[in-house]
């Protein structure tokens, strides 16, 4: 009877997707995939709610293109139907490129950015559905005349961010990163070809960008959540160390793959959509399955932090609005030498230093422009009504075992 | 069997109220009126639902009181039995001595300030319960030496404040407005007898300040409920006019006595307990109601007036940045003079100049202070993470028939 | 810029309200008056959020018949642009011929079913709107070969309920009134002109039909409730008791006219629609204000109920499963005359019998059918799956003043 | 500063742990293992949201138990604190025994009841932490002369359940399912040591009832999800078959311990500990590596199983009010073996048929108990206002590949 498929979505009621070949790329084994890849990497060991996935993002995601579509629409801009179905494919593919624990190991497992493998994807897919993907590869590739399509799938005011905000808050608990989706939505126009906002929607603008400003410091970048996932991140590259140094360790093979090569863009040239497959079969699972094995590995620093990992005794993470002095660092080092014992190399593993950086609102790259009801169209930082500062934050941070500070 | 009772509140869920000096106050008529005093007045002309009124918004008020006591003495914080009574009484009654359509008419019904007539309200009601409210009475009016009981009440970060983002987020249905209320009690601390947010805290509160703005703008000063807030002071200002000048006007008599005499504070000073029970006894029902039978007056502006606001034909209201030019304003009082011929003396009800004026964080009055995790105590605007910009905005506004631009 | 009118509604976000006819009979007098009646009466004596009123529910019926149109039209139910303009409208002004405080005064003011008064005003209308409201008349009459139109108007599963569940579950907090509409909504369907259930919302109907009884009991026949409604409804019956005995009493015009005559549907048919503008005039305003003044009535018995009704003084609301014996009521006659002393008369005022009844689910009146996976469509009550017995709960009860029993 | 650990909780907002031997056993690897076990096994397959853990859940049902305590001490019941530990402590652990995908494998990857589990979980637990689990298991195994303190762990109205429904209609969007947590829980009272509801609560109890019975039908016995659990078991039964046969199938060593010894009860009697800490070790994430990882496998069942789970292709599963005949299970067991060809022995993996049962509420079992107001305290079922029935619904089930209906 129904024309259309209803998903359960406890952030929007309902889901509706049509049948044809959007219902038949989430069929696909390597959208399906998406659902053993958590959206939010380990903040869920803060925020335990925070176990949703990529699958259910890029189905929110595709749930607001939706409405945004039927909102310009209704406001005179002309959508054909084949650009509406390319801008839907294009941004529920728009993080297809994704791998285990999205950004956390997005650069230690593969070293080609998620953006890059979506395309891969993409590309793939085009050529198995017979081209029905050429014009969302266009509009993704921002080679499309219409750019405001690009700019609902990626841009300040995207779809994606749109229902990443709505939904980690969500599922996280944090109230108050929840935005008013629904009318930034309702504001949204477009002026010679590019994506502006109604006057009257410069609150909930500005909303958005402190929402979305107190989701990096309050889930994201949260001390405790960059503490795991650095942990994931020495767990592998530790166990990389020792693959490449011979040492044999129980893995899914598909996993160990990736861990023994280091995987660049290059090697997609030749037999691409082998690899593709192959990088598509890995997922959470597999990655968790195999740090759980490592508890018992013989290398004592794998072993360490395959522990800690699992059973969530996380290193102490330090942040500081400036760099550390390298006094400090130095005498990190030396206790944790000295705690430690012994194996010099280990230490590379257990005490790392870095970097976050975060700004509400940055101006220089993609600014938002304002549809003023004189009808004249500016940039938003412009406005007196507009009060967000775009200054950017950054903190550095060390980390190292909760025993060198006991 | 319970030693409580238990309120409703789509808000919070539950509310619970001890029996005892606070049940009774609520069970007060002078109290119970607020029932009849709407929180935002005329709002609902835009936002249907938000017909919520001074006494829900006092409970709500008052269970976060409850909450924000629990928190500080969880920290260790010392509040007595007497100074918790104390503290629930002065923000249940902080708003008491508001009149009919609170703030709209606050200057056009009595020339007493909101504040000063709830003094007067707790002082006879601490009469009348025996001295039962006099450490209230100290803390509302800030002579108590624990500042921050008074500064729960009245102060960047009261429980007012939290209640009426909350509520009237809620009942308006802007959720852009919705606050972690419950995240930003549990970061209170106290300090030296000052109340300080704990740093994590520091995100949220950026947060509830964007709110409040974002709710000013959106709701408080939304351009059709100032108009329609304009109209009512309009129809009050006329009808006192006439009745100055010796016209009788259908009208309950209470509301009659206050539109004939111009009651001020020095009124108060002899009489002041049958004043007070006099003012009590308005609400918004006389007012409307006056007005419903006004639409038949014979006087032709007091009539124009009265049907507009009853059935919602409201003036048209322009907002800008700037004052508007004297070149302007005569224009349209001529057009004006015109279109409604006649009567010269009538034309200041039906044209109105104003302004309003907020700012997100006024940084000059009463800086929120922090408690860095250093142990050091510091205002919030100094610290790295914050993003507000203080500036005030301010908008002038022209009130005037829609005939006028047909 | 847009070629619909959108409201805020916490209930359901936003309401979106094309331009057109539907658009003009909501800014007409007669709906402008909605706002000013409350949907639930007296309910927020219990619930002090549930302030909302006819107006607020009527949109959101409004919006409700608006989805439902669209889920039918989905799986090729034909309907007619006409038709659903029509059955728009019908939803829109099926509450119309509400009075003050809507069902409590619905036999103490007027004599008139407000259904009835509701096709009055719609023939009203008619007339004003040049016909345009025909086939909205035909629908709301059922007297339309589409009989699901009607249903979705008035039946187990109209819009009516659903909006007025969810609305009055939302705005008093009690959570367990919750429908799943949008749900049920989409397993709406037509089966020869009638409408139907998809089987699989089957759970759903359940639900609602626990949510809805239990509304009843928790709210709408809630005690308090029911003592607040008995006393407004006895202040009235003394006003007019008086007003018949030539007593003269402060009060509204309009007001005053319907407590002198008990006017009765015979009276519409001259100069019907005089008689209309003049009912269409009164709203809780003018009853709240008359009751107040008559705290300083003369009369003794009109004066300690105005009073109780304003301060909420309630009087003692006893229920029973059973009728109460005569012995019993005679004996608290007995007390009350006692304690009141004298008037024998005024006791008809002060001591009421009375009877409340309510049942999940009516079999006889209007069986929900369902359309089964097999292609059938049959009785929701024969299914195996259905658990709700339609039993009517009747309740029994008796009314007095609280020192009765003190 | 903080004497309690705060989580997050998208749910109930925020949940408080004191410190102490409560937060030391969250921080114990047999609870943090929770984290890695999906509360509602497969049903995201249907409900995407639904990925929430029996970790979360168990910190819910602390939550609610805390309240309850908190509830019942304020109508005077007597608790220690010594006995509020206890308590929730045994609702803390009273899921720990589960093993990977919850309910879905329990008597397939072990032989031993879940709650058997708990006990010996709970007993290693109590040896490990000194006897601090004493009173709490006397609690759990129902051996505590204050009985109240174990039905609010198991019973009719437990905190088990109170949270469960909560959490999986949260997670799920099914908004049905939602129940008065806060309002039953303020409704319980203590009568003669067993735990009872006050009169007024009846409601309440009814719409919990419903809400759960509607729970088991549309998202835990949903047809789809009951498809894709039947898949999980017989991929595992088949691994078993070809596991005691002698083949080797690439595998964590934890789960294929399991899978090549059935293990019971009995075996715990010799080295529990041990086989405890082993089953400790598993959880979904090696469930799902491995069934990832027999897609590759040479047995064809196997490999065709293992595809259909993780790819989402899942069997037909048909519902029956009635048995299905024998005829037309042999008809479909025909077509499979021409469909499948060959091998005899991988139909009973491939065709399956079962029956699940649910009743609203199960009257032998346990009956609540209503306090009357009259102080009287009886059955729920026997009271008047008491509508739903407690008929038990049962279905009987089949399910083969989708190709043998096309």
């Amino acid at each position: 009877m129904a024309r259309e498929k209803i998903f359960n979505d406890p952030v929007y009621g309902f889901i509706n997707i049509p049948y044809g070949v959007i219902f038949d790329l989430i069929e696909h084994p390597y959208f399906q995939r998406l659902r053993r890849i958590k959206q939010v990497s380990l903040s869920h060991y803060v925020y335990p709610g925070a176990l949703h996935t990529r699958f259910h993002h890029a189905l929110g995601a595709l749930h607001l293109m939706t409405q945004a579509i039927g909102v310009l629409r209704g406001k005179g801009v002309d959508i054909t139907e084949e650009e509406a179905t390319a801008a839907s494919i294009a941004i529920l593919l728009h993080d297809i490129g994704h791998g285990p624990f999205s950004h956390t190991l997005e650069h230690t497992l593969i070293a080609v950015p998620h953006e890059r493998l979506s395309e891969l994807f993409m590309e793939a897919l085009d050529e198995e559905f017979g081209g029905a993907l050429h014009l969302a590869l266009a509009i993704f590739k921002d080679r499309y005349p219409k750019k405001f399509l690009h700019q609902l799938v990626s841009g300040q005011l995207d779809m994606d961010r749109m229902d990443y905000l709505s939904r980690d808050s969500f599922f996280t608990g944090v109230h108050e990163g929840v935005i008013g989706y629904d009318r930034m939505i309702k504001m949204l126009a477009v002026y010679d070809n590019e994506l502006v906002v109604e006057e009257k929607g410069i609150y909930s603008i500005e909303k958005f960008l402190i929402a979305r400003r107190l989701m990096y410091w309050q889930v994201y970048l949260h001390k405790t959540v960059v503490s795991a996932e650095q942990m994931l991140i020495q767990v592998l590259r530790r166990a990389r160390h020792l693959a490449l140094a011979g040492v044999e360790l129980p893995c899914p093979p598909n996993l160990w793959y990736f861990i023994r090569h280091e995987v660049c863009e290059a090697d997609f040239e030749k037999d691409g959509n082998r690899l593709l497959a192959y990088f598509a079969s890995l997922d959470d699972y597999d990655v968790f399955s195999a740090v759980k094995s490592w508890i018992n590995a013989e290398d004592r620093c794998l072993s360490y932090l395959s522990y800690g990992m699992i059973h969530r005794k996380l290193f102490k993470l330090e942040f500081s609005a400036q760099p550390f002095s390298e006094t400090y660092i130095s005498s990190l080092r030396e206790r944790l030498a000295t705690w430690w014992g012994g194996v010099d190399g280990d230490l590379d593993y257990l005490l790392v230093e870095g970097r976050e950086r975060n700004s509400a609102y940055d101006i220089d790259k993609d600014e938002i422009k304002i549809l003023f009801k004189s009808g004249a169209v500016g940039p938003m930082s412009k406005s007196e009504d507009f009060e967000v500062r775009a200054r950017p934050v950054e903190k550095y941070y060390v980390w190292y075992p909760k025993e060198l500070k006991k």
